[in-house]
């Protein structure tokens, strides 16, 4: 064990999703390349199509974020942004079912490797839940589809915010009936740690260096700048003595 | 089968809790006898201790439903009446960590013995999902505890309104994605099955007519006041072809 606090004073650890658990990337060009491409015609890219989609959702969650949109679920951001990327990309001829079966490949995202047999091993001692900007139906089919095993789930919908903003972090400890140091949040960007610990939070990264794709390798942070710092899940879960 | 309707275009199964999925009193009288009794001296009879504490339960959400409380989660009702219980009882002497810990048995409640598994091979076609009155904390801390399999919790606390209550059944299809016909409403209770059914929801009966102890039995309804009616978990499960 390499940690420096309390273990037993953590009694819920909350994950990012989007790229921490499931492979965003990976499975979008997967689904394309077997699916959109040979059987409705689709002739991109993939992975330039999935970093175009998925590059819009920042300036989108902003919008809600500064009052710019009301509250606006991810399905429906994810929405607005295909509708965006499908006319930058030139299709066509997608029908009104097609397109809303691609939007919601979000709730089709297979799960890293090591993700659901790390995050059983976590959930032998702690609350595992997502705290992720999808919603709440999005998160629970995800979790089918890709066999994730959450106790629970705590999404953006449940506080009406998007990460980074406290009320998501806040407002996951207090429906989990726990203060904020009593939950770890678990990311593979370092900017949602941050600001998870900021308000009190304990902190896990776990290093997913491809998930941006080829070129876009990430470095690991230095083990001390968070609580835990793993390769994977299941590291996570070793060095936190599971 | 001995269904009615389109069993496909039902995508979620949501269930009451206490005393349709775990055996809230068989489970405090259980606690009880093996632990407050013997080890704090608590000299009480359980039964009527569980009885006088659940009867609470009614008027003190009433008291939330006509706005003379506000929002109140049930965790904290459990505890004003469990206050009055311990007077009314006579029981004295029990710190604030004890009232704590004994307060918290609603989240140590047993299944009854068919729910993990009749559970599970419900999943394995729908989304389940408790609709309960309890608060999420509560709810997931009872899952892990009974070997409870949801897929999200969907609960009291989400909504900010107690079932019989619209917002209840309309708030847990909606943040599921899913209209009110797509969603079957499960409990031990005809009332509960009876305010969903008016909103649209499908709806499933199952049988636990020892729920109220000994001398409340309660009698099967038809098989047709419902879309299922079942007399536990498994033969709910394969009544719906699982």
């Amino acid at each position: 064990m390499t940690t420096s606090f309390d273990l037993h004073a953590v009694k819920a650890m909350v994950f990012d999703t989007f790229g921490t658990v499931v492979d965003w990337r990976g499975s979008i060009i997967a689904e394309g390349n077997a699916y959109w491409t040979p059987v409705k015609g689709v002739n991109v890219d993939w992975g330039a199509f999935a970093d175009s989609w998925r590059g819009k959702y920042g300036p989108n969650m902003n919008k809600v974020r500064t009052g710019e949109l009301p509250w606006t679920k991810l399905d429906d951001l994810h929405r607005m942004a295909l509708d965006d990327v499908l006319a930058e990309q030139n299709v066509s001829g997608l029908s009104e079912d097609d397109i809303h079966h691609l939007n919601f490949v979000w709730h089709r995202l297979n799960a890293w490797p090591d993700a659901p047999s790390g995050l059983a091993r976590l959930k032998s001692r702690y609350i595992i839940s997502p705290l992720s900007n999808g919603n709440l139906s999005l998160l629970t089919n995800m979790a089918k589809f890709a066999g994730l095993p959450w106790d629970c789930i705590t999404s953006a919908d449940l506080f009406q915010h998007y990460k980074p903003d406290p009320e998501t972090y806040l407002g996951a400890a207090a429906i989990l009936g726990l203060e904020p140091g009593q939950v770890m949040m678990t990311a593979a960007h370092t900017g949602d740690l941050e600001a998870a610990k900021k308000l009190g939070l304990r902190t896990a990264y776990v290093h997913r260096p491809h998930e941006g794709g080829p070129g876009r390798e990430r470095t690991m942070p230095a083990q001390s700048d968070f609580d835990v710092v793993a390769s994977d899940f299941r590291d996570m879960a070793s060095k936190l003595g599971l």
